[in-house]
C-alpha cells in the first residue's frame, strides 16, 4: 500500500482513508478462521457499519505528522476502529442505551440478538490487541514502543478510561449536576480513544516523550471541542445534514455543555479547545503536523 | 513476597496459591483510581467471588517448573484470573446462560444491574492486559516475552479462542450432534486459557519453544480431562462434596461426554488424557516439574 496522497484536500483524505481502513479490518477477520459463523458475521456487521472513522484517521495522521510509514501505523488504525465498534456494540444494547437503530441500520443485537452481540464486542476488543501486536511482527515496530501501546489502550480503553466513562454516564442519567462531571464523562468516554490513536499512530513512527504529550494535549483538546460541537449541532444544525431530529438533547432532558454555560460560551469553548490544541501540535515541531491541523479545523467547522 | 513452599502438599499449595492471588488482584485495583465506585465494586465483587484459582495457580506451577520467579509471574497469573472472571460475568448474563447465582452467591448483573456487569466485564477484560505488561514493566520479563503473552491471550481469549467456544456453546444449545463439536467447545472455552496460563507462566520464566509445546500439550490434555471430569461427577457425584445437585446435564438434556460415549469410556479418557499430558511435561525436561505433575493428578482424582 502506497503512503496517502499528500495533496488530497482533507475531505478526500478523510474518504479514502475510511475506505482503506475498512478493507484492511476486513482482511484481519479472514475466512479461513475456523470460528462460529454467527460470531464472525456478527464482527464483521458492526466493523463495517460505516461511521466517520475519525479514530484510524488520527492514527494516519499523528504517524504521518512525524513522518512515519501508514504501513507500520495500519495495525493501530485498525485496533483503534475495533475498539470503538465494540463500545458501539455494547452502548447500544437493551441494559445499556437500548437503541435499535445505528447510523439508520438496526443494530447488531437487533441483527444476532443479544447474546452474540455481547460475544462480537468481547470477541472485538480482544482482537484488537492481537493486532496492534501486529505492528510489531509484520512492520518493524520496536518491541518496547508496541507493549507501550498496549498499556496505552488498556488503560485509555479500560476502567480509568473508556469504560470509566460509560459506567459514569449510564450513572449520570439519573442526574448530572456541574460541569466537573460533565467533563469526567466527555473526557473518558471520547476524549481517552481519541488521546489513544494520537499517541499509539505516533508510537508507530517512533514518537519520543515530548511529541507524545503534545498529541496528548491536541487530542483531549479536539475530543472536547468535538462533544461540545455535537451539543451545539443538536441545537442550531440543519436536520438534513445531520441525518437525525435537531434538539433531541432538550427533549430528552439531557445536561449538556450548552445547557449548562450557554450557547454562545460553548462556542467559543470550541474555538478556544482547537486554538491551543493546533498551537501544542505546532509548537512540538513535526515534520509534517499539516493533516493534524487539518483535522481540528475541519472536526471544528463541520456542520453534520 | 517469598516463592510458594515447596514442602507443601497440593492442597496447601492450592489454598495458599488462591489466596496470595487474591491480595494480590485487590491491589491491582487500587482505590485512589478516580474512576465510578459502583464500577469499582462490580469489579472487585466478582474478583473476590472465590472459586479454584485453577488458572493462575497452573501460571506459577509453569514459572515454577522452569525454575523462575514468583513475582514475575504474580501479574500474569493476576491477569488469567481477571479475564476468566469477566467470561464468568458475561457467561451469567440474562442473555447468555441467564444464572442469578454463582458459587452461591447472586451473579454480578444481580447486584450491580445489567449495564454495571456488561462493563465491569469490560473492564477486567481490558485492565487484564495492562496486569499483564506489568510483568515486563516491573519484573523485568523482556518486552519480546511480554508481548507474545499479549498476543496469546488475543488469540487464546479472542474469537479464535474462548469467545468462539462460548458462542459455540450458546448456539449449540440449539442441538450438539457430534463428539468433534462438543471438543470445540471444551477446548475454546476451557482448554484455550489453560493453555495460555501455562504458556505465559513459561514465558515469565523465559521459555523456549519447546518447553511452549510441552507445555500446549499438556494444557490441552489436563483441559479436556478436567470437562470429561466435570460430566462424571455430574453423573456419579456426591451432592454434599460438589455442593450441587447432580445428574443435572441428563435433566437440562445437556449433550456430554459421557452421554455420547460411555461412563466407562469417559473414565478412561480422562486417565489417557491425564497420561499423556503428564508424558509430555516429563519430556520436556523442565527443572522442577513437580507440581504440574500433582495439579494434574489432582484435578483427575478429584470428587468435587
Amino acid at each position: 500500500m502506497n503512503d496517502l496522497n499528500t495533496t488530497d484536500t482533507i475531505q478526500q483524505y478523510i474518504k479514502t482513508t475510511a475506505l482503506t481502513v475498512e478493507k484492511e479490518m476486513l482482511a484481519m477477520i479472514p475466512e479461513t478462521w475456523s470460528i462460529p459463523s454467527p460470531l464472525r458475521e456478527a464482527m464483521k456487521y458492526s466493523l463495517l457499519a460505516g461511521g466517520k472513522r475519525l479514530r484510524p484517521i488520527l492514527v494516519l495522521a499523528a504517524a504521518e505528522a512525524l513522518g512515519g510509514k501508514t504501513e507500520a501505523a495500519m495495525p493501530v488504525a485498525c485496533a483503534v476502529e475495533m475498539v470503538h465498534t465494540y463500545s458501539l456494540i455494547h452502548d447500544d444494547l437493551p441494559a445499556m442505551d437500548d437503541d435499535d437503530y445505528r447510523r439508520g441500520k438496526p443494530t447488531n443485537h437487533k441483527v444476532f440478538g443479544e447474546a452474540m452481540a455481547i460475544l462480537a464486542g468481547d470477541g472485538l476488543l480482544t482482537h484488537a490487541f492481537y493486532v496492534l501486536v501486529q505492528a510489531f511482527r509484520r512492520f518493524g515496530v520496536p518491541a518496547e514502543q508496541a507493549l507501550a501501546m498496549v498499556e496505552d489502550l488498556s488503560v485509555l480503553a479500560g476502567p480509568k478510561g473508556m469504560v470509566g466513562g460509560q459506567a459514569a454516564d449510564m450513572i449520570g442519567e439519573q442526574g448530572i449536576t456541574d460541569l466537573s462531571q460533565l467533563e469526567y464523562i466527555h473526557t473518558h468516554k471520547t476524549g481517552d480513544m481519541i488521546v489513544f490513536s494520537l499517541k499509539a499512530g505516533a508510537r508507530s513512527a517512533g514518537a519520543g516523550e515530548q511529541q507524545l504529550k503534545a498529541l496528548e494535549k491536541f487530542g483531549y483538546n479536539i475530543g472536547l471541542a468535538f462533544q461540545i460541537q455535537d451539543d451545539i449541532l443538536d441545537l442550531t444544525g440543519d436536520e438534513q445534514k445531520l441525518g437525525k431530529p435537531v434538539k433531541s438533547d432538550e427533549k430528552q432532558q439531557k445536561v449538556t455543555y450548552p445547557y449548562l454555560v450557554g450557547l454562545e460560551a460553548s462556542q467559543a469553548k470550541v474555538t478556544q479547545l482547537t486554538d491551543e490544541g493546533k498551537a501544542a501540535v505546532l509548537q512540538a515541531g513535526f515534520a509534517r503536523p499539516e493533516r493534524l491541523l487539518q483535522l481540528a479545523d475541519y472536526l471544528m467547522e463541520r456542520d453534520h
